[in-house]
């Protein structure tokens, strides 16, 4: 059975997001040891500088660093990661599974994005869109599709 | 003002997609005049056969056809339309405004997705992401899509 790692940053404030969250954690559990790891999100002044932005980021990605534990394939979500189907995800923690890799850490930044060291530095890169999300909403869709990727390999019916 | 209409299929169950749709419509609301249709889904019996499930597609595409209004520019949402980031997105609301083309209809299918003709016949093809996505939280992601990019036009903050 696949371990999951998930860190990300900030509390889900929204209810319904919290609530969408919880559900598709839920079903993720019948296949996968779920893990979520939420630091806090720096706090950053109204209107910050690059500069800030950019100092912020990397003390965010250090404590992410921290987090990933040690044998774990680390996955940063971005827009500029690799873009898949929902297919060729469930074919790709298939794979995982099949080679003995069965730690995956998935990590989601903060409102502001994720540190660009910690990106170059993780094992993968995935893009769920090429269009912005909210962070938090991307919480939600990649739970969903963590959620349908692992039925799908466990010969569930794929539900659209 | 654009005025928006959007054509869905099938009532959306989980209390969660409810309001995260109806927060992000609230917000859209701001900036274009939104009209929501939702037509029902057509019923298939468990297991349908491909026959099955394309006449029901058929049909659920003949009901959308009747549904978008004349004069309007449609926009089919399926996994193999154009991507294009927000600010692509963003861009192209700023022109159909300049061009005067301010009534677009967006088209979200049914589970089953969207008939084939219909997709041929809509003005323009738009992917959400390579993923599929449940029908109801694309719904979710348009619909913030959309008020991020109309509040992105008006001069507003871009939200992450």
């Amino acid at each position: 059975m696949l371990n999951i790692k998930l860190i990300c940053l900030g509390k889900m404030k929204e209810q319904y997001l919290i609530e969408a969250f919880s559900e598709y954690s839920k079903r993720m559990s019948a296949y996968c040891k779920l893990e979520v790891d939420e630091l806090p999100e720096e706090r950053l002044p109204p209107g910050p500088s690059a500069a800030q932005v950019s100092a912020a980021l990397s003390r965010e990605g250090a404590a992410i660093s921290r987090r990933i534990p040690p044998g774990y394939f680390s996955i940063a979500l971005c827009i500029e990661g690799r873009a898949c189907s929902s297919e060729q995800f469930a074919a790709f923690l298939a794979d995982c599974s099949n080679r003995g890799a069965s730690r995956l850490c998935f990590i989601i930044g903060s409102s502001n994005g994720l540190d660009e060291a910690l990106k170059t530095s993780a094992d993968e890169r995935l893009s769920l869109s090429q269009m912005t999300l909210p962070h938090h909403l991307a919480r939600v869709m990649l739970a969903e599709q963590l959620y349908r990727a692992l039925s799908l390999n466990a010969g569930g019916k794929y539900h659209k």
